[in-house]
Parts: C-alpha cells; structure tokens; sequence
C-alpha cells in the first residue's frame, strides 16, 4: 500500500453523484472552493498566475472497483480504463478546474463536476505544452456529445442497496 | 491513509532521473511497455481504440516532498503546486502517452517521461472533449519552452548524500 493521504478537500453545490456533470468541460461555471490543509500553504504560491488547474482527488464515495462498467454516456459495457468512471481501481480522479483566485490556503474554482467533501490529493498547472494532443481515434467516445451530461447514482456506494457505508 | 496500490509497473529505458525527458510532449518516439498485475485485464477491453492515454503513477523515487521547488525549467524557487515537479505532497505523476497497441495485460506505449520500473496507479482515455481547454495566463511557463528538456537529479531521492533509500 502506498502512503497516499488527503492533502485539503474539495467543496462544491454536488452533494450526490445524480444530477452532477459528469466533466469540469459540461460543468461551465459552477464554482466550488478548494480548501487544503494547514501545513500546505506554501505550494501555493504562484498558482495564481494560471487560469486552469488539475485537481487530483479520491472519489470516496464510488461504488467498489468494476473492471467492466455502462459509463454514464453509454449503456455499452466498456473496460473501466476505456472510461473515466469513478468505479476504477484505487478510485483516483482528476479535473481540470478554472481557477478563479487564491485566498491564503483556500482556491476558488470553477467548472467543478465532483462532489462536496471530496478528499484533495495534488493540484498541477494545467499546461497546454504538456496536456493538448491532438488524436484522431477516440475510441467508443467518437461521435459521442457530453454536452449537458449529468451523472445518475449508479456508481455512488451509498445507492448499492444492502450495503453499509460508514462514509455517509 | 487512502487505499492506494499499485496495479501495474511501466516499463522504459529510463533508469536514472537524469536525461530522462521531463515531459511525454519532449519525449516523442520514445517507447515503454506498461504491464498490468494479473487480474486487470478485463478492464483494458476497449482501450485499443484510443490514440492516446493518461497513465497515473506513483513517482517511487522522487525525494521526499518539498513545497517549494526549482523546477526543471526555472531555476528559481516556485510553489510545487505551480509546477509538475515529482517532490509533490503523495508523489502522483500523470503523463499523456501514446497507446501504441494492447497485447494481453501489456500497453505497447510511446512518448514516455517515466522512470523504469515505476508502479502504475491508474490508466484513463485521453478524450479531448474532456482535456482540451484554452488558457490564456501560464502564469511562470509563459515564454518558456520545454522543447528537449530533460530531467537531472534534483528531485531523484538516491541523490541525496547520506540517504538511505531501500528501493534502489
């Protein structure tokens, strides 16, 4: 086991997984904060210069790992690593936010598609340089639109009925 | 503490930090296997059909985290957040790779900015719907070009006189 632990968490308005958008790309101009931990403060700095940013985060409420699952824009079985479900193993998420301002240890954000109370783990820059490619094969996403695609509960632990959730 | 293991190991002719390119955009053509623990496969099903995949990771060798660093391009001192250095707090590396095919439970990949034997976290599509975006302000990577940059033993954990470093 690696030693991974919550470095802030995350506050937005989502706190289900039905009716969030499934992507910060379809979530244009929900704002949210990121608070992170005493301590961290001082990797902050010169954040502000930039208007987007990955936030690194641990979905805790998925349901466990599925290696097959239907994403939310498909009722198709797909390969969980084909998809950017929440069900993956080790549960890691990322998002490329809007970042609206720094106030001391606290990020204002933008565009948010995760839920409230979200475990923070890193944040990055986003950089073009680093982050644009251009694809031509999209696999099973080709010719699919997002626009306005919200999640349903089907990968949030506390809907999996019988099971208890020590979490909630 | 988060349940976080590895489910894979990447495979690259990276064997030290130094000389290894600080990004998969400077790092074109260069080739990497990416081997999954037994049990994963089903989840690589649809994968083939992507150009292009996140591979997130578990920077096992950088040196323990620093908030403020002076990365690679710069050598003045910025907050690690603002950077994609690996003394990050939790040590997560992303890298938007080429998926070149998919054999069994190993991804032939290229463009590698990845140290050899470094333990695979998670695998996601590159899907441009989802991580394409325009920035304006770059905040300290405005006018700076990473084209051919490559790493050296700043942030390498063996580096550090009089460490002891079990891993390696």
């Amino acid at each position: 086991m690696l030693e991974i632990r919550p470095i802030g968490v995350i506050r937005t308005p989502f706190v289900r997984a039905a009716g969030t958008p499934i992507q910060s790309s379809v979530s244009q101009g929900v704002e949210g904060r990121v608070e992170l931990l005493p301590g961290f403060e001082d990797g902050l700095r010169d954040l502000d210069g930039f208007d987007r940013i990955w936030l690194i985060y641990f979905f805790d409420r998925a349901s466990e790992t599925q290696l097959v699952v239907q994403p939310y824009l498909s009722g198709i079985n797909r390969g969980v690593f084909a998809t950017r479900s929440p069900a993956r193993p080790n549960h890691i998420g990322m998002s490329p936010v809007r970042l609206v301002g720094v106030q001391g240890n606290t990020l204002l954000v933008s565009d948010v598609d995760i839920l409230d109370g979200t475990p923070l783990l890193d944040i990055k820059p986003y950089v073009p340089a680093f982050d644009h490619f251009s694809v031509e094969h999209l696999g099973w996403y080709a010719n699919m639109s997002a626009t306005g695609a919200v999640a349903d509960g089907r990968f949030e632990r506390s809907h999996r009925p019988g099971q208890h959730d020590p979490n909630i």
